[in-house]
């Protein structure tokens, strides 16, 4: 990837000296940014900008490392094997015209795939904007080369990857412009021929230039791969993912070529990999910002807030609870500090209302929000500081230098809410952005920032280890010979040899059999009848829950014997009095493979989807995550008189339902439903298992 | 209130030529914006600011109609009653040091308060900003001149309301200079010792020059007024109510020294009368203007996105589904006259990509743009219309007054996404505010303010009648004399007199009675103990389910006045079989009065909160909304097999609900836990009553 990041050498196939082309501003990016040698080829100039230009890659004299095409679709791939030939090791083709313009276009990029295959060439795009690197200086696009000359470009720590090519530019212009972050690089990958999202994430991860990644997608060409980087990676990935309602998804369909994903799994595997899911663009900048500039040293949640008007410290408490931080509680000592600065009348409380203070210090010159600002800093109970600022008063507005030293110095995440005078605010941002002091203009947003810097700090996780799933040789023999959904005795047997607690049963052939299975597993029982190919027992009147004695077990079983017309089997369970219904279930996605679902059971799951999933293998951290995720947690903490679940216990069985999907390629989907927690933990009530 | 709006001539006490005190501003504000006389005051001063300066209120030559007051707390009494003296119908206190700043100050807001009682002079304030009125000029308020000067008062249809002084100012011009909203007026109203919100509100309800409302309030001083006005209000009201939150709620008690009341209660009825909710303060902004802008003839929710990348359609996409909009389908006309501005490998959809067109068109002067916007809004299966715009590219953004006029033509909601370089988004902002096209510069934002437009539309309704409740004499007796929470039996009759239906039951003295009962009944029957001052029958075991037939009656009769000790008598009742089962309730909040609050049963109450409040009494189509805003509306609609819901009767029994509340002040409390939906329709199985 180096070859893409920092060339020796650019050659530029398509240069022209109109300056209206993207021919043109790919050359004028590269003289006011590059710093190596830049080669210009179009058989049609001697010179451009001052530049020698040749007629074909094969008269470029030095060497290159990377070549940036921009002509027509039905020439790149002579382009690209002339470079191959040249020895130049990666190509970036920035022109239109492949597969997202229909049968001919595709023709052009199938023979690109064939170049790469054959010569071992690595092409960037078709199709995109190629890479913006601010810090550097590396400008390998036909971006409008005003831009830079105006200086709009903000060197930052934030690296971007957007896979559409238009979005990528203007997107890059409305963050830059408005100053809402600092950039290291911004790569758009159009097609996506070669170089994909997993690429340069891997190239972000070791790049020392990078602190924060964001990632706009509209598919996973390799999801199990994507979240494999995810997961080990240590810093901070934040993905705005397209294409997640069902319109949606037809569309980036039809837009990448690809399938979008089922938009609950695809969340799943991002809190899975501690990825920060966002849902817009501004949105998006406003959180890798926030992440590039906090680093918070604990995740404590115990915010202090300071305004200077009552309203905006009510508003901003209402944000500060809602997103799951809490209002600090002052230590006496604090207190005090704070009453120095306030009218006798005025009580010290959590939200600050500053306004008092400052108003009775006018003119005086004692820097009211420094010091206020220093005590709650100071405050042993405070984890983070929320502050109200206003552009335009210079008693409501801190010098920024000078807190952001502060702040950094108790290493305490801080973000402020800016409002006032458009000019003013758009002067303050860009000062607050240079001295590293997140701001930003809706109160929900800054709280949503702070909350992000906060909990969404990323922990690397190992790759989870699979411990193996030996299977008894005769059940191996029923996989491979049976097919659809098998009944619940046996999905029961084969979870159970495979480590999933299952409630204790047996089949009765006989009522006298019944009856002795009855007495050994204790009263009272459940009897339900076993159909071959029947999976709807309750629907069809199978199930009797309650069976209270040996002589209800003898009739009940003549009853369901009568009900299947001597067809079946009759099942007789151990019945498990417990309150927490949950379900659990395993399903193979097409992007990202055998996948585990978590719920809570019963009507909540029907009503509420109160429901997650993730890929598997799944860490123990994963697994208990998953479990902290429902809605539901109420039913988790001791229902209605019940023991709190055992996380840990549930944990291994969410774990190993995905050790046994991957074990068992002959397994389609497992539902586990209701999984009870009761007397004996955590226990499978009922199970299907469906086989290929 | 008239006095406050349009004043013949304005007295300003405290008046001052020294340019950085408020007192210089309130007049400087006057001469630049007001149309009639301007009455300085102050004995200091013979002249401030060209003006003559009068030594005291009774030296005014003229007729004023307000006098806008400026000195130090402990002299504002005095001079409000010279002003009431002098025949002057309206003040306004500006200056602060009331109530806000404890008890020295409460003594003189109690003498405002007196002074008004007194004379009958209205008093605005005190501790507020004042009044803005851009549209006519009229600047009563010592916000920075400056402001004024500068042109950055933009006019429009929107009128706020503040409650927070500090915070209008700041927040007026933060809206203005970010040309987010055109303003009619912004009214200030500090500590309200005399003119409220619901003043200002019914105010603005019959103003011609305000098209949409827009409050933020901490407090409700009278909520059932509040309701009254806003149900009958034809415009749309736009509310933020800080203090949702437990700590919020606290910080705004401290502020406003009144009760922020029960969040949901609010929300409730906000939702009730049918105010749009906001959490933000520019988002109150941002849905006011659309508000203003955006008149759609119908409700419909087909929408067509169009924009100039697949990446920007497909996350608009996603937010206009999440929306509870859809995305349009096309009709062959329509994809046919879009299919001329494509090239031909381009497949037609919504969202439409546009990029292909305008690319193909390039140099041409084809206007692409306008051609597709004009295509969409013909399509009879097309009701509103989402498009992005990028600022800084003319082909990306259309001839705005053009673009307003075709819209228009149309009728139908539209919304831009606006990206770009920072000062031509600005520019374009302030053009399509002038030219009345609502721009938003988050995707999120925009698809929010379409669907506000789409469904917030206000329409009024009438003040509910409310149908006496009759009850037996008897009945009247044992609500006098009884306290507490009365037992199950009692409850429903009590609830059945007034017309809510109840199950069939009857207490049995003995077992022989008990048989008799169940026979009339039908098996199976429900079976309960019922212990005087008992409310935990199922905590307690006696209850008994699907007791089969008349020995399983005598024996269970046995079994429960055993339990009982023979204290209690039993209770017999149809057993009721439906699957849906739902809880209805009776509250009365310190802020409202009689509420009631409806939700989906059993663990989903409790699980997920899925309840909502109305303030009584309800209209049909107010209890109609209550149920339309549950979360599990699949219950409602066929749940498991049962029929859909009969909502007209589960809402005629909601609004009796409320009118038992509002005849019988001796209920507390009353909760129908289950009310179960079943073969007779809506009936409360179990219900208790609570006595004061």
């Amino acid at each position: 990837m180096k070859h893409f990041f920092e060339p020796e050498g650019v050659v530029v196939i398509g240069a022209t000296p109109n300056p209206v082309k993207g021919g043109n501003a790919i050359v004028k990016n590269l003289l006011m940014s590059y710093k190596g040698p830049v080669y210009p080829v179009n058989p049609r100039y001697k010179e451009i900008d001052g530049l020698v230009c040749y007629p074909s890659v094969r008269d470029v004299p030095g060497k290159a490392d990377l070549a940036i095409i921009f002509v027509p679709a039905a020439q790149v791939a002579a382009a690209v094997a002339e470079c191959a030939e040249k020895g130049i090791p990666g190509v970036m083709v920035e022109s239109g015209g492949f597969a997202e313009t229909g049968a001919a276009g595709a023709k052009f990029q199938e023979e690109l795939i064939q170049i790469a295959a054959r010569t071992g060439i690595r092409i960037w795009g078709p199709n995109c904007m190629g890479l913006v690197d601010v810090v550097n200086g590396n400008i390998f696009s036909f971006m409008n080369p005003e831009w830079q000359k105006e200086g709009m470009l903000i060197p930052g720590r934030v690296s971007l990857v957007v896979q559409s090519g238009m979005l990528s530019a203007v997107f890059l212009v409305d963050i830059m412009s408005h100053a809402l972050t600092g950039i290291a690089r911004v790569c758009s990958l159009g097609n996506k021929v070669d170089i994909d999202g997993c690429d340069i994430l891997e190239y972000f991860m070791e790049d020392p230039q990078t602190d924060v990644i964001g990632l706009y997608l509209e598919s996973f060409t390799d999801g199990r791969r994507f979240l494999e980087i995810a997961r080990r990676c240590e810093k901070p990935i934040v993905v705005l993912k397209g294409g997640k309602s069902k319109k949606g998804a037809q569309a980036a369909m039809s837009h990448t070529a690809s399938l979008a994903g089922n938009s609950r799994i695809v969340s799943g595997m991002m809190r899975q990999a501690g990825i920060i899911e966002v849902r817009d663009f501004r949105q998006m900048a406003d959180v890798c910002r926030s992440l590039s500039l906090i680093k918070p040293s604990s995740e404590g949640k115990r915010t202090a807030v300071i305004t200077f008007s009552g309203g905006a410290g009510i508003v901003s408490t209402d944000f500060v609870e809602e997103q799951g931080l809490s209002i600090a509680d002052f230590t006496p000592e604090t207190k005090e500090k704070l009453a120095t600065l306030f009218p006798s009348w005025m009580p010290v409380s959590n939200p600050v209302d500053l306004w008092p203070a400052i108003e009775s210090h006018l003119g005086s010159g004692v820097d009211v929000l420094g010091l206020a600002l220093s005590a709650v800093l100071a405050d042993p109970g405070v984890d983070a500081v929320f502050m109200h600022f206003s552009a335009g008063a210079s008693r409501l507005l801190p010098n920024l230098p000078a807190l952001a030293a502060e702040i950094k110095r108790h290493g305490k995440p801080f973000v402020a809410w800016l409002i006032g005078r458009q000019d003013l605010v758009l002067k303050t941002q860009k000062e607050a952005l240079a001295a590293g002091v997140p701001v930003f203009t809706e109160i929900g947003r800054a709280t949503e920032c702070l909350t992000a810097a906060i909990q969404g700090r990323h922990k690397p996780e190992k790759t989870p280890e699979i411990h193996p799933v030996d299977l008894p040789p005769e059940m191996g023999n029923i996989l491979s010979a049976a097919h659809g959904a098998q009944d619940e005795h046996f999905s029961k047997k084969l979870l159970g040899a495979c480590g999933i607690p299952t409630v204790r049963e047996a089949v009765a052939g006989t009522a006298k059999e019944a009856a002795g299975i009855s007495a050994e597993l204790g009263y009272p029982v459940v009897m339900k009848g076993l159909l071959p190919g029947n999976v709807h027992k309750t629907e069809m009147g199978l199930v009797r829950l309650g069976v209270a004695d040996g002589k209800s077990v003898l009739e009940t079983f003549e009853e369901l014997t009568g009900a299947m017309e001597n067809r079946g089997s009759v099942l007789i369970q151990r019945q498990i009095s417990g309150r927490v219904e949950l379900i659990l279930g395993l399903l193979r996605d097409p992007q990202f493979g055998a996948c585990v679902m978590f719920g809570a059971g019963g009507i909540s799951a029907e009503l509420f989807e109160d429901t997650v999933f993730a890929v598997a293998p799944l860490t123990m951290k994963e697994a208990l995550g998953m479990i902290d995720s429902i809605r539901g947690q109420k039913l988790l903490n001791g229902f209605r008189g019940s023991r709190p679940v055992d996380r840990e216990a549930l944990a291994r069985i969410i774990i190993r339902l995905g050790e046994i999907g991957l074990a068992i390629p002959e397994i389609t989907e497992i539902d586990l439903n209701p999984l009870i927690w009761g007397e004996d933990g955590v226990i499978a009530v009922d199970a299907t298992v469906v086989l290929a």
